[in-house]
């Protein structure tokens, strides 16, 4: 793949934004893929990442089971297929076969990446103490990769029932904020 | 304020976009303001925010010692006032006063809201667990307040080092998903 490895310090500035990611699992030799937006950055470095992964998903079993994880940012080329994910679950799909997702292998764990993604977390579950009241997770980013030819990335921000806001124009402002 | 109440059910679609806010806090007769990008929702009614607050932040203890706050939700016309909040500190500033911030009365917490933010939330701290490892709290937000005339915000994305991406056009798919 054509991307390149992104230093661990420059992850947040991929999901602070607050895209809408697909979270991509394994378990043997089957994988499943999962709409998110319920993420947060929690630490700059090592990068550390609150996630919601509910128990009515099929992805929850297999995080459980693994304890990694990867975090999958599309852009809005790839929205139509980011629904399909979300509306359907892998216990009766293949959701790389069934919506033409191509996975890649990972570099640090199992499961497989979305090649058609900009940018690739692979992630190790640190902390479930939150996972049995709110089905929260903290992932460690332990490597990351990024296409260097998507500079201004087109995510898409979910609003609910299927509206999405598409990343608009970036501005710059003089801060001390990193 | 011509704001109106918001169904409880509805604030996820506030703050699933992954927007910049501004969390007010109060303590006796001084309010704080802090700019936020790490939340993320965990529940969707009743609506369940959790939020990093670092504890290098005056608002942490403020949080800490009076259990709520709210999350303030600006666009890009504020833009410059909430990297101004960003870069100075409540211990030294008043920055509802230095920025020109119009502090309204909340309706079920002492903290005041932002009049210029086209949303707001009023929230408790329900659960503190993860706040001595993680600066993680999680928020029940009580009551949300949202100008009807915003159907579209331009809402602001931290993009790091100053960089903000702006919330572009909303597109709509036919979606199962909430």
């Amino acid at each position: 793949m054509r991307k390149r490895s992104l230093p661990l310090s420059r992850v947040y500035r991929l999901l602070e934004p607050g895209p809408v990611v697909l979270v991509t699992t394994a378990r043997g030799s089957t994988a499943n893929i999962m709409a998110m937006s319920w993420h947060t950055m929690m630490e700059f470095e090592p990068p550390l990442v609150g996630c919601v992964i509910s128990n009515r998903n099929h992805s929850f079993g297999m995080l459980r089971a693994a304890g990694e994880c990867a975090i999958n940012i599309p852009t809005a080329a790839l929205a139509a297929k980011v629904v399909a994910c979300g509306n359907t679950s892998g216990r009766r799909v293949d959701k790389f076969k069934a919506f033409g997702l191509t996975p890649v292998p990972a570099a640090r764990i199992a499961a497989p990446l979305v090649g058609e993604c900009y940018a690739n977390l692979e992630c190790k579950v640190v902390d479930s103490r939150m996972a049995a009241k709110y089905n929260f997770f903290v992932l460690r980013v332990i490597k990351a990769w990024v296409d260097p030819g998507v500079k201004n990335p087109r995510t898409i921000h979910h609003r609910g029932r299927g509206a999405f806001m598409v990343a608009g124009r970036t501005i710059q402002l003089p801060s001390k904020m990193k």
